[in-house]
């Protein structure tokens, strides 16, 4: 088959807020090859993303994405890895690419998937699919008392694991202690309790430090990035006061060596990758076989649909070991309608990676009706880009 | 004073080629706060990078770049550095991000430089700027014979130093050997000659180290780019059998970090920097006094505008013993028309980094005219983007 083409589809909720809410728009990516169709997403700004594939080429390491994707053959998993390969040399000096590589790519098995009739976690090598405890994934309350009551909420919902984020977060101290405490006790004392801190202590190893013996009095799994993406130095000094505690990272990265690099200098416990934005499903199963060699934990990285939570799940999909996974359960009504399917706990309060061709997930045509962002790139007069037929 | 505008010149040749050649188009970048105009330049693809500043918000970590900028308190080089954590905040998200604000920090340099009188490296900190060895930077010929020749120029031009690279390198080994003894020839026993490998062994520590006894029987100086950005494990494991040749590297940076690990892991012995993809003047300046205190030479990285290069001797121009420079001198008539200052080697063949208020470069308006691309973003409906008035 030879790749006919890559639509690109930006969707957003009529007003987009600066909440922690990253369902709030969606780059959802259709691929046509041969006949067959496979779906993708990328992770963040849609714009940039749309732009680094249609953009003029500015020189031979700098070309648009199309350029090493449109008219290429996919026949296999290893066309995939080959034109990955290619890109990476072509758009060398083009920093988005690997954000709209990212939907491409998973766009790229799911149609695989569908061809050969097996889902993408079988094409990845894996010869089985092992379920995963979710954690319900929301922010920290205002104040402790909603904390509270969110974390009851949670738990009553059916939810053994909950991850509470952001921003108040960091604010102060004792504001922080009582945040985890309030998220402890609604949980109860046997659920998993997970804190992400959203780099709001950016380098400064003492101010996440300060928090450690709270986190650990509350029997938090783990804090996740206490720091920026790139400060593993930071990140390798608190690993060795974090006791019990272990840290988590690595949803920044857009490319498997910074994943690796946050296993290998930063001593995360757990490593957490989205497939939006590392480049795809191929990258993150690198990482997957790189953690279970150096005794991490693998988790996905997910804030959107159930068609990014799918492709999310993919690639750690026969680690038995690693037994949990992100599960937004505060999705836009835009990410919530993008797929017809529904990937939700079963009767155990598992999440089953799908078992059907590809990603395993449809989309729903009306949405991308309902939500479409009418966006219009012209240079030298010419349209570059506009929102493709559905 | 408040940033009152920020405006984007996209430039380009009529006709850009895959030659590796980065000059042949250009991302300008005009900032007006209180009255008083700075100039910058972003490195690589302009499309996307305009993109990144008009792009509708995603999220709360996710926000265009222009929201970090316009109407920002602009009075001292902490009101840069303040911004820049600002925007690494609210566009953590946003991969394209670092290289937009790389062409805007600049102009802030510039800019100040001009409302207090002093070029841009004493507000960086220095007291003198030491003079410069330029090397000349130019692509291998196809053949041998045409690297000899291109030497032999080079040499007759008066540079002491020049840097060979990219295609046909990596090719074929006995080819690599032939052209890289060529280049020796053609530059006499006394040159300087350095060898840029552009990323060709990807991760291939072997194949890299077959080349080694030939670049260090022609006394190369440095090796560089052997393998990708992120590769730190293959650069640290080809440096421990790299005898007198030394490691290049650390154009791709996009943040001080990046630069860090590849002192740290990959053992470069020479970290190269470009102000137009690693946020600019002030974190290239943390990068110079981390090399300073691991005992690594810093070389600016440039191949574009003689905008773009002062900007990038400006934060190691008190470094005394970081004695060369990288100095294009293929540019296309674009990057040169660019500006009316021109910043050639003096009387004793050495460039000095422009002793004048700011970056110390003058734009030439007809160049912004002759060379401008018509570029328009719409979103619903409303032009978020269009060529600014010169």
């Amino acid at each position: 088959m030879k790749i006919d083409s890559v639509d690109f589809f930006y969707l957003a909720m009529p007003v987009v807020t600066t909440a922690g809410d990253g369902s709030q728009d969606a780059l959802v990516v259709r691929v046509q090859a041969g006949g067959h169709v496979g779906w993708g997403e990328c992770e963040a700004a849609p714009l940039p993303s749309i732009a680094a594939f249609v953009c003029p080429m500015s020189h031979g390491a700098c070309r648009p994405v199309s350029a090493s994707v449109l008219g290429e053959t996919l026949d296999g998993p290893e066309d995939i890895q080959r034109i990955a390969a290619v890109l990476a040399f072509n758009s060398m000096d083009l920093l988005q690419a690997a954000h709209t590589w990212s939907g491409i790519e998973m766009a790229l098995w799911d149609l695989l998937g569908h061809v050969r009739g097996e889902p993408a976690w079988k094409l990845l090598g894996y010869k089985k699919a092992y379920p995963k405890t979710p954690y319900a994934s929301v922010l920290f309350g205002t104040t402790p008392d909603q904390t509270l009551a969110r974390a009851k909420e949670i738990r009553a919902k059916g939810f053994r694991a909950a991850k509470f984020g952001w921003a108040p977060y960091g604010d102060s101290l004792e504001g922080d202690i009582a945040q985890v405490e309030a998220a402890r006790q609604g949980l109860g004392p046997d659920g998993i309790l997970l804190i992400d801190a959203g780099q709001i202590f950016a380098e400064d190893v003492e101010a996440a430090a300060q928090r450690i013996a709270s986190l650990a009095a509350n029997k938090a799994t783990w804090l996740e990035e206490p720091f920026g993406g790139h400060a593993y130095e930071a990140y390798g000094q608190l690993a060795k006061r974090s006791g019990s505690v272990k840290l988590a990272g690595g949803e920044a990265a857009h490319n498997r060596h910074m994943a690796q690099h946050l296993i290998d200098y930063g001593h995360v416990g757990f490593v957490q990758i989205d497939c939006g934005r590392i480049g795809g499903l191929w990258p993150a199963k690198q990482v997957a076989d790189y953690a279970v060699k150096k005794g991490v934990t693998y988790v996905n990285h997910t804030f959107t649909s159930n068609l990014a939570l799918s492709a999310s799940l993919q690639p750690y999909a026969g680690l038995s070991d690693s037994r949990i996974c992100e599960y937004p359960t505060a999705l836009s009504s835009l990410a919530t309608e993008l797929t017809t399917s529904r990937i939700a706990p079963n009767a155990n309060g598992e999440i089953e990676v799908p078992d059907a061709p590809g990603l395993g997930v449809t989309i729903n045509p009306a949405a991308l009706k309902t939500y479409a962002v009418d966006v219009e790139i012209k240079v030298k007069s010419r349209t570059i880009f506009a929102p493709p037929k559905i």
